[in-house]
């Protein structure tokens, strides 16, 4: 393979004719390709049906703590899902809440608690003329929807293989009062796949924050979420990290079983500090009489423990791996040594991350769009959208099918070798 | 039957000799009951245990626009659920969100909405010095919760018979800008089972507020919580009388099926005009994927329409009559014609309220708490726990059995007897 940098102004014209009648023959086929969201596929909801017949008419609907589930009771959620939920994320039971079916809401609200009421006796954040949350880049963005929302100014931090650039997390955080959280996908991140390092972790527990309301916002959306048996990601526990470093309460730890049973009829949690679980029950009460019991129970019976879960998640690897190998493949197969773009290989969770050559990744969406492949947008994994070097496109394969997923392939990559010769061409003019 | 103001001292403690000796009596029987919470009773649960077998492994989980209701999607309700929840509200199906289990939940982050972003474009509340919610009272103590934990100051406005003192709250709401809301429970409200009147509707339509961001908080938790099949309240619609009135965004409509369902996990929604529920919805879309949709689903399919759910109703009402009658027959007979109490006789809810001689129902609750009776706090009924009169209790007779509910009368009766007793004759001292 000859880098496309290296071929003459003719050679690539020449390449772009060629490609060009490909892709007018792929765009004639009509196709209708979503690669955009992280959604499970049909096939993995197929795994949790069992779910739908755990609980009957004849079930005894009365949970461990003698509670019937049916009705009112039980603020921060019922023993067993607790056990179930602080086994996934790896915390002692007492230091978990259990809400309704999304993390992310329990995010929101996390935010907007300290917005209103502050943190733990400090000032409510909308007292005060600036708050800012660091943001690792690229990366989820629905985080930083949030903080948007909220009118909280957003900082890019650049992600390393390790994790983020951790240098400049820790003279923002200890430097600067207005900092007031980060947002953390640290486990098979969105949309990179990439997994803290140790070093990483201890770094984040050894923080030393000018604010005392600063807190680490620890998506662990996809703790358990591998895709192999053999090569898999650890990440050390940041609650208990923090503990030792004698920061107890500066991380808030997110979770739900939103990929692992149904996405918007699972079961999410927050799991944090004695003090900051104290502050949370106290709004908690006045927002709610609690949450619901009979799914908590559902999804307590349904996988038993966290064994039956594990067990679980080796089903849907098996349907997500060949998927992400389908991708992985193709961009080696298509793209490899062209050095137009670059990308990782990650051991779990729902993404694969592309960066074209700088200034081409909206162009290569809108191009794949044009043959009936729709992306996630480009941009949409950094604040405000704005992607300072137009070149990270998030690849989502769970969805399709592994047929549809050679075809969208196909789309994406003759879109980027297209946007990138358009690129090379208009330099050498 | 002699109204005890109207006793000698003499006879008062020769009364209260008696009386006190029933109570020991009572007391010595170690009783384990309460009538604090609105909490159906098992009985009621099971109504809908046909619930837990409508979904199974073999349904078909698709609703009607078409979606997977096991995966992503959907934000504001599936279309058979919206559909219920309209008719159950009495609202065109376009005028609704559907969200998670919990209408409190709904209140409380519409008024979150409020701090943070304001309405519709005013100022955020966070920002103002001041914010003021009218409270009729006696009302729910939930509801108060929610604007003391917002530092919301709030005026306490007399019930009559016919619903909260209006030209009162004309009064409040057309001259002081800070007065942003007031809470309603308009149908068989809590604890008096009040059902406001047509003018008291129509006058609250007509209401001309000096805030541009003032809002009536409607709860409509009774809806269609009928205790009678010939005795029944009707309310005049909101919605469209304020639309009438050309004031179509004053009003958030709320209701939920807890005391239909299953408390906990039945679902709730919003009512309100488009402009509002657009508003409702773009931050909605920040805090949330979309709520559960399988319970969304399986409520519309168990019901199946509005005159199921009416259907199912008279079931409830069936079992509520007979203890609402046991209580109302106790008070009767027990305090009819002694003056030493007062109380209404709803046709619907959950609660009676009763109210006793000023100064004593902090003691009788007390009182009754020595024999075994757990009632709601007194005062719990007024904005800050604070009951002016030291006057007003709430009974809820909907969770304990038949037998147990005259086995809690003849405490409460007794207790009610004594502590009027003494008050009489500390005055007569």
């Amino acid at each position: 393979m000859t880098a496309y940098k290296d071929l003459s102004k003719n050679e690539l014209k020449a390449l772009k004719k060629e490609l060009t009648k490909k892709f007018e023959d792929v765009k004639a086929k009509g196709l209708k390709l979503d690669m955009s969201r992280g959604k499970p596929s049909t096939e993995q909801l197929n795994l949790s049906m069992g779910m739908m017949d755990v609980l009957t008419s004849s079930s005894d609907l009365v949970c461990e703590e003698g509670v019937d589930c049916r009705n009112y009771g039980v603020l921060d959620g019922i023993k067993e899902a607790k056990q179930l939920l602080a086994d996934m994320m790896e915390v002692p039971k007492d230091n978990i809440v259990i809400f309704g079916n999304s993390s992310l809401n329990v995010m929101y609200d996390t935010v907007a608690r300290s917005m209103i009421h502050g943190v733990m006796g400090s000032t409510p954040w909308c007292k005060l003329d600036k708050v800012k949350f660091l943001c690792p880049v690229p990366g989820y963005d629905r985080h930083f929807a949030i903080t948007e929302h909220f009118g909280i100014e957003m900082i890019n931090i650049p992600m390393t293989p390790t994790g983020p650039d951790m240098d400049m997390v820790e003279e923002l955080v200890s430097t600067d009062p207005a900092v007031k959280g980060i947002w953390c996908v640290p486990k098979y991140s969105n949309p990179q796949g990439i997994t803290y390092s140790d070093e990483t972790v201890h770094r984040f527990a050894k923080l030393n924050p000018a604010a005392e309301d600063f807190r680490i916002y620890w998506d662990n959306a996809y703790g358990i979420h591998h895709l192999y048996e053999d090569k898999q990601d650890y990440l050390i526990e940041i609650l208990m990290e923090c503990k030792k470093e004698g920061h107890p309460d500066m991380v808030y730890k997110f979770s739900s079983t939103s990929k692992i049973s149904f996405p918007g009829s699972g079961i999410a949690a927050i799991a944090a500090s004695d003090a900051n679980l104290k502050e949370i029950r106290e709004q908690m009460k006045i927002q709610t009489i609690g949450h619901d019991k009979l799914n908590q129970l559902r999804h307590a019976r349904f996988f038993k423990d966290i064994h039956g879960m594990v067990k679980h998640m080796k089903k849907h690897a098996d349907i997500m791996r060949p998927k992400f190998d389908t991708v992985l493949a193709s961009l080696e197969k298509e793209l490899g040594g062209l050095e137009i773009g670059s990308w990782l290989a990650p051991r779990g969770g729902y993404f694969i991350s592309f960066d074209s050559m700088d200034g081409c990744a909206k162009a290569i969406v809108a191009k794949a769009k044009e043959a009936g492949l729709v992306m996630t947008n480009a941009g949409a994994t950094y604040p405000y959208g704005k992607d300072p070097h137009d070149s990270n496109i998030r690849i989502a394969p769970s969805y399709p099918t592994l047929d549809e997923i050679k075809l969208a392939m196909e789309v994406f990559t003759l879109s980027v070798k297209l946007v990138s010769i358009d690129k090379l061409l208009a330099k050498a003019e």
